[in-house]
């Protein structure tokens, strides 16, 4: 089988079969196939698309280049939750905690951000002492014990998409719903999970932007998750203003403590326990969504999802003081408000300019091999349909240097749009795809 | 401007800028655009296309990757002919120094014969001690002291079309109209000529095979050859049955010499006569193209276009004995016949089963590092329309070795389709592109 009849048959819009997509991903796997016939196969991807079958295909021959986990020793359902990325975005903080509160084992292999979104590992690492980087002896450990880790991908699991990730990066095959696909989904699936529940971001924050777009997205990732043997659920959520009040590592990390402890923004509660619930349910450990949500909240109110994320941040050579004593986390020296210019109803907050600020203060990477300030970041007063008066705080900024403070400020005094009137109230679950 | 950027421009359907396809070119020939970039960005061109700007910008920055040779200190008209690949076309053998003859100066530069198609360089290798590799001082010398000369590509001409076209092999990004335009004409273009003609081959012994696809590709090597300052025709013939009788380079060659001698096949004296009147008349020789072909058959008749031949021989180092003495040339050791199995009268010859067979006796390459075998061949006794009866000779099959005789010998059996009645006459000028 030679690559370039590979590349022809794709070219020409012919679905490739389970053997050659085989031979593509094993050649790139064992560096046989060169670059240059991986990025025109990834363009004629991109172009020509791939049907489910194809993705399917795609994605097992992707976990399949490196290991898939198993933890059949552990008992309850193997579950996790994965976002495709948004701004203030800190519900795996909080919803892996309450889920392993109610009897899931949650093995999360989470990334890091990049642009104007977060990644969970830089919240993780935020709190003084956390590690991501797990030995797989230690993941098993942890998960033995807490029930739930949360770690960055280890080297075993699809290394295969690691080299396609990269050239897919520098040659413009990123926007393929199909490889993006194959991307979440390997490294899921790899991960030895029986059921997991996505979170698809819709609107101007997220990648996907789109609504018909986010959920062609999702149909994608639930039909490959149960093709594979992972029972897959999608729920597609707005992503237009930020998620809660804090945008930055350890101001998210403060503000998902606060919602374990009771005391968080509605909307970041409402998410997580939604998220948490569907992954209680689908992981079988209650009959329906309301018998899940009412565990969930229960875990949430008992506290035994706070105590879940102390023992968390403990297995992983955390500081779990943390926890009760929220001035134990980095704190930037200097802070700044944003002041209304106007009177009026908050009508927008841009989710995008608002990342995008919080990464040129040091919360976030332009480029990956960029290293974040855990401190820095931007906590909103004003959200969607708050009123305010001119002069009043929009924002407080919490920055360190003053390098790029203006550009960041000039962003932040875009983001809020003060209108007349109170914008029509929008919901959070756009829709879900199962 | 980087390279990412530029793909993902054409990927998502939008034309390139000049300088963004200068960077492409430059950053190819100058190895700063990794393969994978240039595959990926092939691909997308492949399956995006480009349009007449485009193509052309492509095909100028093609050239200006080498040297734009210049002949201006010659007298007379730059004229050549170029043919995108028939099988028993010898007529650049016939109507170069045809042209010479009425004051064309033709700088030609062809190539070598791959697959089913044969090339003017191995035919004219046929000629003991004729040489193709000339350097740009013996290729002037040649152009001034006979007014034709016959070579192979030099290492200064668009050497980005040798590492591209290199990477589209391997790619699957040889079936492009703008690539192979870009391709074709970057290579006529710096020739340094003032005019060309171009001869695209439709049928099903040619590339283009659908006459629609062989109009798109005619009109777009006019279009850029226009835009870029070369006066430019092209003529759509038919090549569904061989040009000739003669397949197989020694005998091509003795084909060529008989048709300057005023005894070719007619189809072959036809075809080179009209393309040489179109150089004559684009070249401005004629003022009209009664005038130009009167002037080629002049040419011929008067024996003038046979006498540049052998100058031409004999200025690139061949025997021009040759010309009086065709048992001169190569001869295969064996001959063996092919015999019509039933009366009737021929239908079809198929140009590509004899090629192919001509191919595996050893005439052309698999691969372009194979050697060739300038004796062997096949000679067709009976063409299309012609009457046969059982047991008669449809062919004569030359050969050296019975290592692939058998296989030949079923192509050519297949090749030859006996009707009861006489086909419907079919033209040899589908169109004409100018």
């Amino acid at each position: 089988m030679r690559a370039v009849d590979i590349l022809r048959k794709k070219r020409d819009g012919i679905a490739l079969e389970r053997r050659e997509i085989d031979a593509f991903v094993q050649g790139v796997t064992a560096d046989a196939w060169p670059d240059y016939q991986a990025a025109a196969l990834l363009m004629a991807i991109v172009l020509r698309g791939m049907d489910a079958d194809e993705t399917a295909h795609l994605t097992r021959a992707m976990v399949e280049s490196g290991a898939r986990l198993d933890w059949s020793d552990l008992p309850g359902p193997k579950v996790d939750k994965h976002s495709t990325g948004g701004v203030g975005d800190k519900t795996s903080l909080i919803l892996a905690p309450l889920a392993a509160a109610c009897g899931c084992v949650v093995p999360m292999m989470s990334g890091r951000g990049l642009g104007h979104t977060g990644g969970t590992l830089d919240k993780l690492e935020a709190i003084p002492g956390f590690r991501v980087d797990l030995s797989l002896d230690q993941f098993r450990a942890a998960l033995h014990h807490v029930g739930c880790a949360l770690i960055g991908q280890t080297r075993e699991v699809a290394p295969a998409d690691k080299i396609l990730y990269g050239l897919r990066d520098v040659t413009a095959t990123v926007e393929s719903i199909p490889l993006i696909t194959a991307s979440i989904m390997s490294k899921k699936i790899a991960e030895g999970i029986d059921a997991l529940v996505m979170d698809v971001k819709c609107g101007q924050g997220a990648f996907m932007k789109p609504l018909p777009e986010a959920r062609a997205l999702a149909s994608s990732l639930v039909a490959t998750g149960n093709a594979n043997g992972v029972r897959t659920r999608a729920l597609i959520t707005a992503m237009d203003a930020p998620l809660g009040r804090a945008v930055g590592n350890a101001l998210e990390v403060r503000e998902s403590i606060e919602t374990l402890q009771g005391n968080g923004p509605r909307d970041i509660e409402m998410l997580s326990v939604v998220l948490a619930a569907q992954m209680v349910h689908l992981g079988g450990l209650a009959g329906s969504r309301e018998e899940a949500e009412a565990k969930v909240r229960d875990a949430l109110a008992s506290g035994r999802g706070l105590e879940k994320l102390r023992q968390t941040i403990a297995q992983q050579g955390g500081d779990p003081r943390v926890v009760d004593d929220l001035s134990r986390l980095p704190a930037a020296p200097h802070e700044l408000p944003l002041r209304a210019e106007r009177d009026g109803v908050i009508a927008e907050v841009n989710a995008e300019f608002v990342g995008l600020a919080s990464m040129l203060l040091g919360a976030g990477r332009d480029r990956v091999e960029d290293a974040v300030d855990p401190a820095v970041g931007v906590m909103l007063e004003r959200k969607p349909g708050d009123a305010v008066k001119a002069g009043e705080t929009l924002a407080v900024v919490h920055f360190r240097s003053e390098a790029r403070l203006s550009e960041a400020m000039v962003l932040l005094q875009n983001a809020w749009k003060i209108a007349e009137e109170a914008p029509a109230g929008h919901r959070m679950i756009l829709d879900e795809i199962a």
